[in-house]
């Protein structure tokens, strides 16, 4: 019971950690939560102090200049953005209205994608992304999965746990498909902002040409602001937008995220930062990892990575267990479809963690 | 289609008439929006500006400790009680649950339930609070519409706009009723806390032994901070609460509405001075407007007036129109089921606002 909970726990949940180990909040390592460890930006937490009286009126119903600033950060057109109460609200108002019959999820993956569908009444298959392949999609086998019946692709962009990606190119090769087959294609980019810009993962460019695609954000992971619950979505079809717009609580973002989001896209110093120490840490724990003999780690254009342990007399349980004594919280990723239990999923925090991390996991396995 | 717009205007969107007008927005007496004037707790405020940093935790899931302190202000059971974003959350998501083929709402009223229940694909008739009746309501009359097919009754107690209320005691008759007729009773307490203590407006106290009951309340208007999206369902059916826990997103409250409920529930004198303003000065507006030649005002229990000019050569358009020019801002109630263009709104702010209300709208009508 407790086991799986510990699972299943999301990275901002540390109380249930720290009453089960005898450790106090304050003091866990989260490798867990894949939130960027710069913490809530010095902008955000500046607007919120200087406007706290805001909470007196409505929040833009049009949510207007909010969109203005995520369009600039994106290079989307305002029209074709809807805000919403976190990715989870903007996965379940695409899903609930689509309705999809049979959907392809590519993974393993978030297994909220699979919940709403079958919430909705619909079918959902796994496609798979395979071991043997680094789990690095590979195109045209999942053109070939998608029957006439399907009706949707859900993609994770780069995809959470694996921390894989497909590049631009590659999603326009699927979307014309689907396309051509009637598919609607959601994809999910709440880490793609932590990927190198050299990499062209984002599929935002892709909108205006497809109105099959519905991107999805959320700022949680990025900005470190899970509590603020805001997420955008993108699409160029009017119909989708209005639909969504008409089935949605008008006020589901609240002002503090509504000026937060004015603030956060626009805060160039914290994205600068943020890009620097991930590529630049991302780098590093790679190349490390490559260097530990049981284990063997998946190259990732997300803020986390997925390992394997090569031992088999070695559980991810029993390594979560044994790094939790040195305060370091990773996740057991043996509950994601397709993973054994020997899989393990660490995001990157601080240098002096990281290495923490790297010390005791080598001290652990190696 | 500027006129359309003003009525359905809320209390928050000043930016519209400030533009129409050619009024700066901070000139602007709000008597439209129904929102407590004391402005946000200062409590709330403090909680804010301390815990900036807060967002980068996801809210407690469970949202136990907000619960509690709503527990403690209302007197009910903390696990008969569910969060949502704004009342609007839980209406909407009461109404998805029970799905109602035919449902009473008592009229007129927020035009949010209608749509909800038509959204759902259920029918909705009015039941009519009657002009001749002061807009009280005749229980016996209701219960003699309840039909065999009717499976909801939707109440607004006190009700918007009528300002009119019924007591705990006539609701009891009506929940026995309805619970022997196998209907579910919503009723939206958004306005109950400004009432007087010693009437017995709130439903809260009948929530245990009716489980078909669903009390709906808000803190935008009493706590004056509709920005932070907080409201919360009471109900005693376990499976209700199940049912909805699981249909909405998780963390619809975010962290800084979970902070302030934490807040605000316990801020004694706050609630305190809201009491006595809108006590005193309910009284005296509605002794004033009683010596009023061409105005008929109903009794009301919230903080707000309903009133229906009695002279025929004037609408209540016209006298929306005449009080913009002094910077006043009244709800034109046209738009609402029942109510002839002769009807207007406006709610109770400090005293030297209301006695500039009194002295224009004297100048305009009588």
């Amino acid at each position: 019971m407790e086991k799986k909970s510990l699972h299943t726990l999301h990275g901002g949940d540390l109380d249930e950690i720290s009453r089960i180990y005898g450790i106090d909040k304050g003091e866990i390592l989260n490798f867990s939560g894949n939130v960027n460890p710069l913490g809530l930006p010095l902008s955000v937490k500046n607007a919120i102090i200087n406007n706290p009286d805001a909470a007196v009126n409505y929040p833009d119903v049009s949510y207007i200049e909010l969109r203005r600033a995520i369009g600039e950060y994106t290079g989307a057109d305002y029209e074709n953005i809807v805000v919403g109460n976190g990715s989870t609200e903007l996965i379940s108002l695409f899903i609930k209205l689509i309705l999809p019959k049979k959907a392809v999820i590519v993974s393993p993956a978030y297994s909220e994608y699979l919940n709403e569908i079958e919430l909705s009444g619909g079918r959902a298959e796994l496609f798979p992304l395979k071991e043997e392949e680094e789990f690095i999609l590979d195109t045209d086998r999942l053109i070939s999965v998608l029957t006439e019946d399907t009706d949707l692709l859900v993609i994770c962009n780069p995809n959470n746990p694996t921390g894989t990606y497909i590049d631009c190119e590659e999603i326009k090769k699927l979307l014309i498909h689907c396309r051509d087959a009637g598919v609607y294609v959601m994809i999910d980019e709440t880490y793609v902002e932590f990927s190198d810009r050299d990499k062209n993962v984002s599929a935002i460019p892709l909108v205006k040409e497809f109105g099959n695609l519905f991107v999805i954000r959320g700022t949680s992971k990025f900005f470190a602001c899970p509590g603020l619950r805001l997420g955008y979505g993108i699409c160029s079809d009017k119909n989708i937008l209005k639909s969504i717009n008409e089935r949605k609580d008008p006020w589901s973002v609240n002002i503090f995220a509504e000026i937060a989001g004015r603030t956060m896209f626009a805060d160039k110093e914290y994205i600068e930062k943020t890009l620097a120490l991930t590529g630049r840490e991302r780098k590093r724990i790679f190349e490390t990892l490559k260097g530990f003999k049981n284990i063997h780690v998946y190259e990732s254009q997300s803020n986390f990575f997925l390992c394997r342990l090569k031992r088999e007399d070695m559980t991810s349980t029993q390594i979560f267990e044994q790094l939790i004594k040195d305060n370091i919280l990773i996740r057991d990723a043996s509950d994601f479809p397709y993973l054994g239990n020997r899989y393990l999923r660490f995001c990157i925090l601080d240098e002096k963690s990281n290495t923490l991390l790297l010390n005791s996991l080598k001290k652990c396995v190696d």
